[in-house]
């Protein structure tokens, strides 16, 4: 070994789902939005003058954080915006995860959560979840030094009442509590309301799904503005200009269309409700899903082989091959014709 | 002190030049381009198709990892994209500075390198440049975790000749060096040829300055294929989507437009070298720069005084109040036009 190569942070690093090269693919494994982006964003990309690529985007993302603040109604300094939510998470770990405790988190969540505790070396716990992957919040009393969980829970799509994650949050005052909601526009209901009364509260989300983003990157959090200053003074010292110009003008444009969003998301819903009675049929189980995917096993056939006798068909979906969850499918809500091309496969296969 | 704010991650972050938000500024100040992205990035933009947007980017960042491969002739595995090469900096100093010595670079230099050592808590040492300004090789002979450093320096402006460059690599090579190369195209030659010899060096560069798209955010790190992967792991660890679709199209675009990268560089060193005439006769001296800026300071006014008048004719340039350099303003390279409006509120104001 050379002497340069004992320096080296090594790490395991997320695998992310897929991103397949070929045309006509019906891509339902990375939770995409099957909608395009709003037309007030397609707008703005279409005036937008190119000639100013040539300079610095603002380095406060000033428009961008202003149109979060007021669609949310907080002021603009409880908004961080970073390079989606990955981001976001990641700079929040650095910024409050630092104590000899352990941080919590559920066991079957979202996976970043354990590599990025490995990056920053953060000491972690991962509580498991019940037998039918509830997140038992009595679980998350014992001293610790963060909490996040994402709500609904990822990959099962399970929804925690507020009440519930309220419990969580009023129980770690000591630490900071995020709670990533992500798929929280498919149905839930966001602890932003809970922002002014838990000053330890951090809530993260994203463009990447209800918004029809992820191929521009936009996540933020929202908290009490001493959170938001802290993140933001570690933001600033790893790189100032995080958020490009197209990102920040686009962004701003797509917060602003409300009534599309809602569209949007509607249609998710709709046929993500109808997508529960037709996998039931099939054979499926599932835990009720709030978000755009369902986590679903079959009866009978394995999860590898169905995963793969769909990726055959051109058809993608997400398989984990971990424990507790290796039969399950996560599928990510298309539009309507895509998960009719998705039944008719899964009719064909099993 | 609420009990959650004990474990906050403290800094003292980077401030960025001002991005003035008034029109009909003359911005001088954050070394960006004058003239505008090439016109095949613009036809790229122009081509771009929105609704795309809704999903991911290519997490490998492909097509712009093979297109900065192909200009340098370099293969795909010795190339990582980051998000501008603040991005790309800061990863590989937590990717590669590891040790319990101290990493070295110049106390005259980007300011940014004590702030991720400081954020990242990796030990460093800040060692003198001389008296006028130059990196002396030597200095860097010393027990180190590692070694940066710009060439041409910045603010200095300050280009080191690549027999001297190499010295302080092959003096290390039981740790990284890492030659921060943003103003390496305006008249400098790169670090890039000695890649094949030295498995311990990392070349840095940029498309913010000589490829007019600091508001894009696009850097890149050119190394040995195991440095390279050593940095997509870590990279993965944190955020595996962060070059946005539009970035990766527009900036493949950009980078095969060689032509128009050509004739920009050269007007620009154009403009430099007349400008280095007519600042010595207002009375000002300087390093000899290789860079897209020049580092002057006048023989009789202060430095803080000029920044200010130029600032009340909207003339932006950088001054920064520190230790040996807080009579020098560091004043970035704009169009001849330009140029001549900063010369004549110059001698309008001396």
């Amino acid at each position: 070994m050379r002497e340069w190569e004992k320096n080296i942070r090594r790490v395991e690093p997320y695998v992310p789902g897929e991103q397949p090269k070929i045309a006509n693919v019906i891509k339902l494994n990375t939770n995409e939005n099957p909608y395009p982006p709003s037309p007030a964003a397609v707008k703005a990309a279409n005036e937008f003058d190119l000639d100013t690529l040539r300079l610095y985007p603002d380095p406060c993302v000033t428009d961008l954080v202003g149109a979060i603040a007021d669609y949310y109604k907080v002021g603009s300094n409880q908004v961080f915006v970073g390079v989606g939510s990955d981001d976001v998470i990641s700079m929040a770990f650095l910024t409050f995860f630092n104590s000899d405790k352990p941080v919590l988190f559920p066991d079957i969540s979202y996976s970043f959560y354990s590599v990025w505790a490995d990056v920053y070396r953060i000491p972690y716990k991962a509580v498991p979840v019940d037998e039918n992957f509830i997140i038992v919040s009595s679980d998350y009393y014992e001293p610790n030094g963060g909490v996040i969980f994402p709500n609904p829970n990822a990959p099962t799509a399970l929804y925690k009442e507020l009440s519930e994650v309220e419990d969580i949050i009023a129980h770690n005052r000591d630490v900071i509590v995020m709670v990533d909601e992500a798929y929280i526009d498919f149905g839930g209901k966001s602890a932003l309301e809970l922002i002014d009364r838990y000053d330890n509260l951090l809530v993260i989300q994203t463009f990447s799904k209800s918004r029809s983003m992820a191929g521009m990157r936009i996540g933020y959090a929202i908290g009490n503005p001493e959170l938001i200053k802290a993140m933001n003074d570690v933001k600033f010292s790893i790189n100032s200009y995080t958020i490009n110009r197209p990102s920040i003008v686009y962004g701003a444009a797509a917060v602003n269309d409300k009534q599309y969003f809602e569209e949007c998301t509607a249609k998710i819903i709709a046929t993500r409700e109808r997508s529960k009675e037709r996998l039931k049929k099939l054979g499926f189980e599932f835990p009720d899903s709030k978000a755009n995917f369902i986590f679903a096993k079959h009866k009978e056939a394995k999860g590898a082989y169905i995963f793969e006798e769909l990726k055959k068909r051109n058809i993608y979906v997400r398989y984990f091959n971990k424990p507790r969850i290796d039969d399950y499918l996560r599928i990510s809500i298309g539009t309507d014709e895509q998960m009719d091309a998705l039944f008719a496969a899964l009719e064909d296969i099993l």
